[in-house]
């Protein structure tokens, strides 16, 4: 099953000449999940040729504008192109407010309609479950009320073993449930095992973010073992006055907690428009836990 | 003295790659005002290198999207960037609602004044008289209250033709008046008629900026000779029914009013994003108005 994250934005507060503020695009078997979605995000999605109409669910993790300013010019765009189905979005409770005020004053009516969740920043929610999916939120520390998101894959049913089961010529009405792990009796009576008929689906794969948050062993528990965990890295290390004081990360406070929650794979991101180049960033994070990648806008990582 | 318009975005209501949605900044004698600030106004002033700091007033013609979705951003950056100076901001009674909500969910208190003008768009008001410029609104006619704005280069002083002045040796202390029309007498009390020491200064110039409406006579007569007239031209004349029913003009329609109110040169913008490229439009304008040039993204024009 396909499990990628695209990035769309990576910048901190201000953007800077090729870094947009913070969106980020995920892919599980084939249906979009946009998380945040800081000003210029649907131009980020045409350059990168992601296709907006696939979205069917946007988590805004909080109301800094560098998180959600595209969100409105987005919405908007959804329904000029002739959007008719709901859409469902995650997000602080004032977010509703602040899109309905917009709407009123552009006397904008949509024609699909968007079904709001509010999040308790207080609490982890498990705010979608569906087939391929569950989602829950993680509450992060920040200056103002903020969650990340944890995308935990579902264990899919067991894989059939076509070439045993043509074989023992096992007509095809017991598939599904060998796939849910039932013995398989022929109309002589013998039973096959389920082990020998079919194997088990892969490990579900955990996607981890973590949007704005001051350095807090609040949610490592949460984000234990993630297969891939994003984390912002604001700052060089250098730095972590300034971090703790704008309730942020270094690049080495990352990788440190990566390191502790033994994920298998770092990527950071929220980075300040005093970096023209990234790699003292990198090179900060990697000198801690040497699997970290940049999150590079149009890059496509594979959870 | 300078007195030009760049362009920063070019877009009608959803933007397509490579256009963005309306936003202009004008350069009058070194300052900057910018008008319109569609979704990514600032990401693309870092990219055509417009100093978003050197920007005193900010002009907004309506509650639509696609020309203010941009705004809170750039607010934002300028405070982030240290911005202390106040900063002028025209537009909708609304605007400063929509404005106050999102910092107050965000919790940001600028650093800098924001002197907001609610603009009237029932009739023409003067809105800025400094000492370059004054400008007013044009009362548009769209599906919402929607203004364009009149920029008209103050007339300057007359010019003092020096050569003159160094032959005659008339002292630096008169050169004040002179170039305010007073004729000069020296010390043996002969009279110098004020036009054999200065000329006239040149014809001041005047930007008529006309975003999103029908085509209606009603303003006609306010943009009457413009130097430069930038009109919307959202559609081609095909599509002269959707244009009405959306409260657009077509590319024929804005040629037809740069001719009738005898403007010296026409810019047309607002392209619709079904218009992959603008040849189309530009020849339809160009076939009734032959000075006709697009609003394309990064170009300046001199008014």
């Amino acid at each position: 099953m396909k499990f990628e994250v695209t990035i769309l934005g990576s910048s901190s507060a201000t953007p800077i000449y090729n870094r947009n503020p913070t969106s980020q695009v995920l892919n599980i078997n084939e249906r979009l999940y946009l998380v945040d979605c800081g000003e210029g995000t649907q131009q980020q999605m045409l350059r990168f040729d992601v296709r907006a109409s696939r979205i069917d669910h946007i988590f805004i993790s909080h109301l800094h504008g560098d998180h959600y300013l595209g969100l409105v010019g987005l919405l908007s765009s959804l329904h000029l192109n002739g959007r008719k189905k709901p859409l469902k979005l995650f997000g602080p409770p004032q977010l509703m407010e602040i899109i309905d005020l917009q709407f009123k004053y552009s006397e904008t009516t949509l024609q699909y309609a968007i079904e709001f969740f509010p999040v308790d920043a207080a609490r982890s929610q498990v705010i979608v479950v569906n087939e391929d999916v569950t989602v829950e939120t993680i509450p992060l520390d920040h200056r103002i009320p903020c969650t990340g998101f944890l995308f935990r894959e579902k264990k899919r049913l067991r894989k059939l073993l076509k070439d045993e089961l043509e074989r023992l010529q096992v007509p095809v009405e017991f598939f599904t449930s060998l796939k849910k792990g039932a013995d398989y009796t022929d109309l002589e009576g013998k039973v096959y095992k389920n082990d020998i008929l079919t194997i088990d689906s892969d490990t579900p794969k955990t996607y981890a973010y973590c949007s704005d948050t001051l350095f807090n062993e609040q949610y490592f528990g949460q984000i234990n073992n993630a297969d891939l965990l994003y984390h912002e890295a604001t700052f060089l290390h250098n730095m972590v006055d300034r971090a703790n004081e704008t309730h942020h990360t270094t690049a080495l406070q990352a990788a440190q907690i990566a390191l502790k929650v033994n994920a298998k794979r770092l990527l950071i991101g929220h980075f300040s428009a005093r970096y023209k180049t990234l790699d003292e960033l990198l090179e900060e994070a990697q000198s801690v836990f040497p699997n970290t990648g940049l999150a590079i806008e149009g890059r496509t990582f594979v959870v």
